[in-house]
């Protein structure tokens, strides 16, 4: 269903359908995930919320080593990210993947790092007049916008190694 | 990138790529969240790991109406999972979605359970023997086998609603 996509190549593994072989799990570079990171366009927020653990796919862009995205009003709202104490930011996790699973191969970046609202008009015009506006869509144009700080940035592909044959 | 698929359908909304609507977020029934759950086979597993707040891709598959799946060896131990207290699981996420940045629109869907640890030999082969197993590689045979058990399943679609134009 799904298929491995791997922008600009790099990260296609040498996966085998019909493959036995071991599976290798290999770490990726904090460069090769930042590369990743801005091929994507959809990843997934992840938070403890009111509600307990929280997930929710967003749509993003990278900008100047951050993680830019406007939270869709009714998903969640703003309070759920607010610590209530100035300066001080929630940690959360934002994730990308491309996994096949017919491919029995795959990889995944993970961010973790502070949630930081763009709440003064001075950030928020810099960052636009960037042209980093992560959805350009114009219900945007008024939208929260949040903006993650990566702490921690890893990345791991997975795939089946197998055995060259000669033929 | 990605494109917004629907599974046996029910879930395209009216989008429109060139369209300045009002966004529409629509919440999904549990049956209709469940028959999502059935037909899609990656999703993310969120929880709060020693390392912070985590997210994995997981290859899964819905068994009796729970997420199966096998932790991937080395992307986390099972340890992260363990509460260390008998019967007493872990609380998880674990997400499925369709986002189409273009189209703008999609649907997602997130379960909250317990992680429950599929221990015992009975249990194992009650499931595999079902022919439950979510991923049939050889070294899924022996591979750690977890079990997610919702306590709470909710689910949205998101478009933007456009005036239909009479021709």
């Amino acid at each position: 269903m799904s298929t491995l996509r791997t922008p600009d190549g790099g990260s296609t593994p040498p996966s085998a359908p019909g493959g036995s072989g071991e599976r290798v799990i290999e770490s990726l570079g904090e460069s090769e995930c930042m590369r990743l990171l801005g091929a994507e366009r959809v990843g997934r927020l992840a938070y403890n919320g009111w509600e307990g653990p929280t997930v929710l796919p967003m749509v993003y862009k990278l900008h100047e080593g951050s993680i830019l995205f406007h939270p869709l009003q009714g998903t969640f709202t703003e309070q759920d990210l607010r610590t209530g104490i100035a300066h001080a930011d929630y940690v959360v996790a934002f994730e990308i993947d491309q996994i096949d699973p017919d491919a029995r191969g795959g990889w995944a970046v993970l961010v973790v790092g502070s949630a930081h609202h763009v709440d003064t008009e001075a950030e928020r015009a810099s960052i636009i007049g960037a042209g980093a506006d992560p959805w350009p869509w114009p219900e945007a144009e008024t939208a929260h916008l949040m903006r993650i700080r990566p702490t921690r940035i890893t990345g791991r592909r997975s795939y089946l190694a197998t055995t060259q044959v000669d033929s």
